[in-house]
């Protein structure tokens, strides 16, 4: 059913690149490791602001960089290869020859035309250390980590001054977020197993970041075509759009055919990891019958993904044979699709799951190529009914044990969670992730707090996401609006990264990360101050607002007027607290002449050439909030 | 700038009538008062699921109902005027006279017609009891306490088998919530401030409500025109529209000339309490500016509003002349309208607030009419750099001061809150208000988590709301997309309604409601067992989810397969769910013919006759969720 695609109808896949609006991609070198451009992004802000660029994480890639050549045909440049190489432990090899039904037996004007660029795949020679753990725990700093590093403090060469009262400010539940994050801070993170930097050695075209409950919390982005929809031209799209809006990971679940040629795509035009659940492709190489699945086609399944790139993996090692008549009076049974295929495997055979008796295997092959483990979570709640129930927590007990027997392998590892969980049973649920395993981070699809809302749960999964991320969730996964509905097209996409955005960040605060309410009090006094253009540019959707403030007031003239649609020209309680700080005087009076004596000379000289006048003449009014 | 209103263009409000999809109105009769009809919701199953109808709290009004004669021209039927009168204090008064101040002097074509009836208005004639809480305190139930419990209960006689578990497996946080409501226990919560039921005496054709922590969390929403957008005939059909959705209560926040005159249509037309916010239209009366402002005149709006028929009063008591200098250093300073009103005037005057000073004569006219207080936290929060500081707390405690001075009154008091509040000080916020203000309900707008995403403030509120809600707010003010940018449309009503009844039940169920999980667990029947209409009917918003399914499978057929666009036709979890229960029994096991046998024999023949298949025979294939 996958759309025709011969391959001479085949188009190079549009994507959108140029910077977002007042925005622009900077790059800036660690010390440790000056040879290092690491990207960021800028926010410029109006003249009369007198505030330097709002600086803030950027996942976007190249893409967003006016300077950057795009060439999706050739794929992103292979920086990382060359630094693997010079590290040692690995070598090129021929690789896996790719074979007809790794496109699940497409032929023809039903095949996706192959990537145009064949690269030979590294793999791990022997036992020097090649993953990012075993260097971790040599005491070796990879320039993965001090890139990550560099990234989680936007640049910054030293702790912010009040780093340290933001912690205080936050409740953290036993993180231990720093004042500011060193390399060696993200390497012994790494080496206890706190943190993850899934960078697979044959994703050369990565921007490294990290995921662990004491970094920044991060998003990911589930895109993939399927049996009855979508194409590769539209995936590889979607995963650029994905990151254009603040996704940290992308994840390739595509079903049906075309699975190899869809993710190449994918791989070698993303900055940032993908994920992927190999057994959705085995499935797909035994004609979707799951009791004919072996160990032999899924570990050949992970061998032809680990080379093309994937940086990290879904694994159900966690479904046991005992485990699955647990689920039988659940009211949504298991609706995890890898976690089914396994129970039926399981069922079918009689057997435990090959996944699980044979996950010392599975760990040598991804230790070979720095894959991360997620171990899935194929028992997870289908529904609020069925949260934090006996076969949820059986199967968290034993990605516990396996969390223990893969970095015994050398393997990074995060663990998967629900699902559908109400809020009162959140933290139950984080607190027994962290207890369980050995605080491995947690990565979880939600959590949704309330079943009652098809077409609306990215908003009642945002919440309990938020709320996860607060409680000690390192990384968020997405649901977008067609949620059990459909597949998410292009807004769909934006809407689930930027609401999953609100959660991340809404954490981030929460937790007290230091640097995190800088862009919050940026945007307050852009909006109270009525530099309407900064208040939309420092947003997470700057042509959304602009969007929805043009539809009541769209003339230019109203974007630096101190005036909007909410009370209309007559009262204004900015101006109003304006008089109240000149009575009574404020630590910050933002906007006057002595800010220019401080040093501003520049931006000083603009505004008085403009009048010298924040409010404009006209009497206007208005409010920033609803009474 | 109003838009011009000819009388003669003037057009009766166009409003929304008719059931939601698969829904129909129904009324019970509540054993204590057999002539009440009460409202709710029946939403109808699909035969296969041989499941009752399910029961949903209704706030849609008269419009959902087929049966119902709706005529704008005329408003609703004033049910309750004959039940005021028996219960005697009260007698029908000249009122005051209109002035063409009182639509702030639109004149000509500028001026919205009046409503074509006008009704004679109720006043307290002495000390007998009047409002509900003087009612209550005398140990009588009223005709509205008998409504609010049986709506509370779905019309339910009794507790749900369940109801002790449901509360068990929840945390409210010291919230007293029963298995099953009673009018005596409505009674005794209003009588002891815990609760409110706002239902001015001039409002007779209110469908009565309570809201109280230890009811259902409600919400409410705003509209309202403003000097640059809107007309009468919009407002009338947004609140119709935000109470088809879900909205408990409806503020009319008009600003600009006709506030009277639009009032007027929506309070004739509105089967929910209606809220303002006074100070707004005294401010018109005095040429907007602040500080001409005087207690005759806001007194003289209170009782025009009060004799229209208005049930709760923002009113900013708590803005004193003290507290002005606390917000000179806030990053956002005041953002509340009615909060700046004050401070400009108290600055102004360099006195005391009129509103805190002449507080007991605010409260003897309130009383007159049973308007309830919605104490306005004008000094709130614009920012979360703002939350939770002196000037907030101080406001508080003159808050839960007055409290006690107007409970003193016989009025009845909720206290309005923040505003925008990261995660982590939340709690802490809903602790401070439920010990200050002795337990009188809480009614926050959002709060905002973060203030990052203009255009997606309902997401970074409902994340707050839903918090806030669990944790003893007893009433939510949604927050719309346009937030901060501009007037909501009526797509924005919807999606704030519906982000807001998604934070309410999640709270809900967080706490253990004894009911509120039905809904859930019937959709995630539904889901699980391929009931595409169900789970679209038993939704927040059917027609959205209807429609985000249709996108990626319009087909009608699609709807009855067990088949969803995430897989495609290949691998169903649910098909693998039902081996595994028929390998190892399950406490439930739907649709199969044992349940027929027990006792649904008609459903069970209609089944039958569709040929006794539950799974269609070609091999369907889904998941529910991401992987």
């Amino acid at each position: 059913m996958n759309k025709p695609t011969n391959q001479n109808a085949f188009e190079t896949p549009k994507v959108t690149t140029g910077p977002l609006p007042g925005s622009r991609r900077i790059y800036t070198h660690p010390k440790a490791a000056p040879h290092l451009a690491v990207p960021h992004r800028e926010i410029e802000l109006h003249p009369t602001a007198m505030e330097p660029p709002v600086r803030v994480y950027d996942t976007s890639g190249p893409y967003a960089d006016p300077d950057a050549a795009i060439d999706v045909e050739a794929g992103l440049p292979r920086w990382r290869t060359e630094r693997i190489m010079a590290r040692g432990g690995v070598e090129f090899c021929e690789g896996r020859e790719p074979t007809p039904l790794d496109n699940g037996g497409a032929t023809g004007k039903y095949l996706a035309r192959a990537f145009p660029v064949r690269h030979k795949p590294l793999k791990a020679t022997g036992s020097a250390p090649v993953t990012q753990l075993e260097f971790a725990r040599a005491g070796i700093i990879t320039d993965e980590m001090i890139y990550a590093a560099e990234r989680e403090n936007l640049g910054r060469t030293h702790a912010l001054p009040d780093a340290a009262k933001n912690l205080a400010d936050g409740e953290s539940f036993g993180a231990s977020v720093p004042e500011f994050v060193t390399p060696e801070f993200v390497r012994d993170e790494i080496a206890r197993g706190r943190a993850i930097l899934p960078a697979n050695i044959n994703h050369p075209e990565l921007e490294p970041m990290v995921i662990g409950r004491n970094f920044l919390v991060k998003i990911n982005a589930n895109i993939g075509n399927s049996a009855v929809a979508s194409s590769v031209e539209e995936e590889v799209d979607k995963m650029v759009w994905a990151i254009r809006w603040g996704g940290d990971t992308v994840m390739d679940l595509s079903t049906g055919k075309n699975i190899h040629n869809t993710r190449e795509w994918i791989l070698r035009n993303s900055p940032v990891p993908i994920g992927t659940v190999p057994i959705y492709q085995a499935l797909e190489k035994v004609g979707g019958v799951a009791e004919d699945l072996t160990f032999d086609i899924f570990a050949d399944t992970l061998i032809e993904q680990a080379e093309q790139g994937v940086d990290y993996f879904t694994i159900h090692a966690g479904v046991r044979l005992p485990y699955v008549p647990l689920t039988a009076d659940r009211v949504t049974g298991i609706v995890s699709r890898g976690g089914s295929i396994m129970a039926k495997w399981c069922l079918a055979h009689h057997k435990e799951s090959f996944l699980y008796e044979r996950f010392e295997e599975i760990c040598e092959i991804m230790r070979a190529y720095d894959v991360s483990f997620s171990l899935g979570d194929g028992l997870r709640p289908g529904s609020t009914a069925d949260a934090n129930d006996r076969a949820q927590f059986a199967e968290l007990e034993t990605l516990g044990e396996l969390t223990k027997v893969a970095w015994d392998h050398g393997c990074q590892v995060m663990i998967e969670g629900p699902g559908h969980v109400a809020m009162h049973k959140i933290k139950a649920n984080m607190d027994k992730q962290l207890e369980t395993c050995g605080e491995a981070p947690f990565y979880t699809l939600g959590p949704l707090t309330t079943d009652i809302a098809p077409g609306y749960d990215h908003i009642t999964s945002g919440i309990g996401a938020a709320m996860i991320g607060w409680f000690g969730c390192a990384m968020l996964c997405y649901v977008t609006p067609k949620e059990h509905l459909g597949l998410p097209d292009r807004d769909d996409v934006k809407t689930g990264v930027v609401t999953y955005k609100i959660a991340a960040h809404a954490a981030d605060l929460a937790k007290g990360h230091p640097a995190a309410r800088l862009r919050d009090d940026a945007l307050s006094r852009a909006r109270f101050e009525f530099r309407w253009e900064d208040q939309f540019n420092l947003g997470l959707d700057p042509e959304t607002a602009r969007d929805f403030h043009d539809q009541t007031l769209p003339k230019e003239a109203h974007k630096v007027a101190h005036f909007c649609s909410m009370c209309g020209p007559k009262f204004c309680s900015m101006k109003i607290t304006q008089e109240i700080r000149d009575e009574f005087g404020s630590a910050r009076a933002p906007n006057t002449l002595e800010d220019a004596e401080q040093g501003m000379a520049e931006k000083a000289r603009e505004f008085n050439e403009k009048g010298g006048e924040i409010y404009l003449s006209e009497d206007g009014a208005t409010r920033g909030a609803i009474d």
